[in-house]
Parts: structure tokens; C-alpha cells; sequence
């Protein structure tokens, strides 16, 4: 079809939302709109002026024949902001906690529009990492594992506790849980990762870091390598991690005798890259 | 900030797939660019146009001063039957068949490209649906239940095989499951579903419909009501299924002996609302 610019904007708009981290050659939107590649380079400029301007994200360009152009979701700082102050506010709530030291978040995990966030928010801090996979533990990770990957076009693993028969033969190690400290078990299907995989760690929660450091056992045992450790919450009080080297998004502690938790803001400023792209050229005239 | 029309289409595009299903005033918009609304009634129109000639949904306009927008996502028949006939062939892909009469499909459900657009088909299915959750059984089933909540922004909540510390008091019923007559349990957290919600049930797998059946039975537990179900996959073989009127994407049949499994398209046609959105009107003057 040939479009006007007003159309060829919406509609390139909603590709690149939807073609996250994917490369696509302006060739590809010089046919899907019969227009020339000049034009489609302008059309970009326009985009990406908008996307950096809104913080929607960033748009990486390569000149030339074979340039491309590669949507890179990125959440500004106004919206970090926003969303850790919107979700400390919702987690000191009352009678969130619960027995044993842990935080009732099935609610707020269970919204899109908070999961989907998060996962722009931790997408952005690995930006410039190279990625093959996001893995999780099940269960309450794996949406937050999913939101991730979603910005990545890249593939979710999930860690089971038991081996299932729907997933057929499987990988199983041991690992010590930080808190508990007792032995248990965690399997991965023998398909899930192939050799040297950068892999992105998801949790929504970390004590000890127990499951995280099991999870990087994991990966090694795939022959794999362990790119970046993300969860939502840590708590302030098991010290030190068995783990280092981890994002955090809030820290929560647990006053004694006391029914509201204390939420902090986590290290996640410390990660976020302020030099998120490198600077880039898009092939393009003057723009109309 | 005061923008251009170029401008406002980019974000204005981006604004409403980040929103779906949510009402937008004009006033929002007219606010956000500083624009009169009646150059925000036509940049919708062409959005609307666009959306709808390229298939990425639909736009629903209330007029008059109170006016909003609301974007609903809709999946074309042209990308339902791309969609499908990808699953299809993966699918039936060797080395897929499992003990049991189960069928691999952990790599495919790994997939966020997948999973986002099977949630889009889902929740095509439902338009016209009002829908308070969407409900699924871990943990196979998450992603996708994300997935079409996601496109309606409403919750997930997730039933579980057994209470967790992390969840607080839950509601628990005991079910039969289908295939192998067991009594099981299911659970779920008394907070998570209020009276009178409508609820979709979205698993990935169904043999003879245990589970979702118990799922319906949850839903009644909480006074609520089940809006619809849908699965990815349905078993040919087990009939008749403990539950009707659900939607299934695909139909997979194991052959006596044979490695490969057969798949076909469910029942999805038969659902897709031909006339998805009711006629609707913009308030705008003849486009520029």
C-alpha cells in the first residue's frame, strides 16, 4: 500500500512497539509503504526525535544500503521515579506482611500494567548487554521473567522445583536455600539453553539469594553464562547475599513489632547506564 | 509541551498501545500537546483509519465534550491465520510427543513474540466482553493469562496447587481431574477475586477439562462469574469434555504409533466476533 507520512508514523510506530530489539531494514518499510527510503529515513528522524523526547525509548539507526533501524525500550528517570515511588507506596499498605518475614505482593503481581513496567525498568538497566535468555524460578517470577524478555524479543526459561512430565528429560542440581538452609532440588529441561547463552536472572524476591545462586549453578551446568541478576525486592536484613553483583529495585525492611514494612528504593539507580546508546547517525536529508 | 502533528502521532500511537483498553479523554490529550481538541479529533481519525486498515485494532470514540478514546486490540483474520499456521507447524515438529499424550511445548510457550500474540487472539475473541480478571492453574498456563490480561489491563489471578507462605489465607477446593479421576486440590488467596467479577479462564492444555472445570467452581466459591475460556490447546481424543463453550486456537490428535502429532485450528473461527465493535463516531472535522 502507499501511505502518507501521517499513516506511514502510526503505522511504523506500532511496528517498532511491537518489534522490540529487532533489526528491520529500511528497505522492509520502503516496500511495506511503497516510499522511498529517503522519505522512510525522515519518517524515522521524526520517530526517534519523539521516542527519545517522551522517554519511550530509544531508536538505533545504521546508515547505508543495508541500514536498519532497531527499537531499543528504554524508561527515562521521571518514570523510574514514578514507578518505584508508586510501588513503595503500595507495598507499605497494611497488613501486607505475613509470617516468616515475607511481603504479601500477589496483588500488584498480578497487574500487567505494574509487571510490564517493571520489566521496561530492568529491560533498560541491561540495555547495552548482549542477551539470548531471561530465566526465572517458578512461580512468582516467571510473569515478571516474561515482561523482560518481552522487551527483548529473546526467550524466558523457567526453573522448576520437581520435573514435570510435559517437559521431557531435564537437568537437576542441588543448591542450598540462603534462608532455610536446607538442600534442595531445582530441574531445567535439557533443551532450555543451548552452550554459552547470555542469560538474565529474574526474581520477584530475594533473602538470602539462595535461588539466585542456585540459578547460576544452573546456568554453568548448561555451559552458559550468567549475564545479569535482577529482582524486585531484597530484604535489608539477610546480610551479606550469596550473591553479588545483583539490580534491585526496592529493599525492604521489617521493623520489629511493627505492622508497616519499610520500603527503600534499591541500587537500581546505580545500574541504569547514562550513556544508554551509543551515539548514532540516521541516513537521512534535512528534515522537512 | 506544544507539538506538531508528526509529533503527536508518534506519541499519541505509542500513548494508546501502552493503554489498551483504557479510556483516554480528549482533555488529556488536548492537555499533553496543547492542542485544541479538534485537532486531536483528527489526528484520532487518522490513528483510527490506520489501526484499522493495518489490523492493529480498533479505535473506540465517545464524542461530545466529555469525549475519550479507548484503543481495543484486535488481531486481523490475515495475522490469526499466520499465527496459527506457525503454531501448527511447530508443533508437529518431531521429537514433540511425550509419554502420556502430552505434547512438548515448552520452547514455543518461552517465546514472548508467541505468547504476546496468542494473548492478542484471546483477547480478540473477548472484545465485547466485559472482563474484571483473567484466571489461570500454574504454572504452564501464566504467561499466557499475562498475555491477554495484558491487553485488556486487568489482573491475573493464579490458582495453585498448594497454599504458599507468601499469600496469605486462601480459599481451597477439591476437584477431579479428568484424565486420571484423582481427587486434587486447588487453591487461591482469599484476596484475589472480588464478588460478582467476571472472570476468563485461559490454561494452555486441555485433555478431558478437569481443571478448568475446577476453575469454575473457584469462580462460583467467590461468588463470581466465569465471562469465558479459552486454551491453546485441546485434545482431540478425550470427548466429551467435562466443560463447553470454550474457545481452543489448535486441536492436537496423537496417531496410533506415529512420532508426529496431528494439528488442527480448534475452534477459534467460530468465535471471532465478525462485527467486533459497535459503529462508532468521531467528533472532528473533514481531515486535513
Amino acid at each position: 500500500m502507499k501511505l502518507k507520512r501521517s499513516s506511514r508514523l502510526v503505522d511504523m510506530t506500532a511496528y517498532l512497539l511491537r518489534h522490540p530489539q529487532q533489526v528491520i531494514s529500511l528497505s522492509y518499510f520502503s516496500e511495506r509503504y511503497q516510499s522511498a527510503k529517503s522519505s522512510i529515513s525522515e519518517d524515522l528522524t521524526i520517530i526517534k526525535e519523539n521516542f527519545e523526547s517522551q522517554e519511550i525509548g530509544r531508536l538505533q539507526t545504521q546508515a547505508g544500503a543495508a541500514g536498519g533501524v532497531c527499537y531499543m525500550p528504554y524508561m527515562g528517570l521521571e518514570e523510574v521515579e514514578r514507578l518505584l515511588s508508586t510501588l513503595r507506596q503500595q507495598m507499605t499498605q497494611k497488613n501486607r506482611l505475613l509470617p516468616g518475614g515475607y511481603l504479601y505482593m500477589t496483588d500488584l503481581l498480578g497487574k500487567p500494567d505494574y509487571i510490564n513496567a517493571i520489566g521496561r525498568l530492568i529491560a533498560s538497566v541491561f540495555i547495552n548487554e548482549k542477551l539470548d535468555a531471561v530465566m526465572t524460578m517458578e512461580t512468582k517470577g516467571i510473569p515478571l521473567a516474561y515482561a523482560v524478555a518481552s522487551q527483548r524479543s529473546i526467550p524466558v526459561v523457567i526453573v522448576r522445583r520437581s520435573s514435570k512430565v510435559t517437559e521431557g528429560s531435564t537437568v537437576s542440581i542441588n543448591y542450598i536455600s540462603g534462608s532455610s538452609k536446607r538442600i534442595q532440588t531445582m530441574v531445567l529441561p535439557r533443551r532450555s539453553l543451548k552452550e554459552n547463552a547470555r542469560v538474565l536472572i529474574v526474581d520477584d524476591f530475594m533473602k538470602a539469594g539462595g535461588t539466585m545462586k542456585g540459578m547460576t549453578s544452573m546456568i554453568q551446568e548448561f555451559g552458559a553464562e550468567v549475564a545479569g541478576m535482577a529482582v524486585l525486592v531484597e530484604t535489608k536484613e539477610e546480610q551479606p547475599k550469596l550473591v553479588d553483583r545483583y539490580v534491585s529495585l526496592l529493599k525492604l525492611t521489617i521493623p520489629d513489632r511493627q505492622e508497616t514494612p519499610i520500603i527503600e528504593n534499591g541500587n537500581v539507580y546505580d545500574w541504569l547506564p547514562k550513556q544508554h546508546v551509543n551515539p548514532t547517525k540516521v541516513e537521512t536529508k534535512d528534515q522537512a
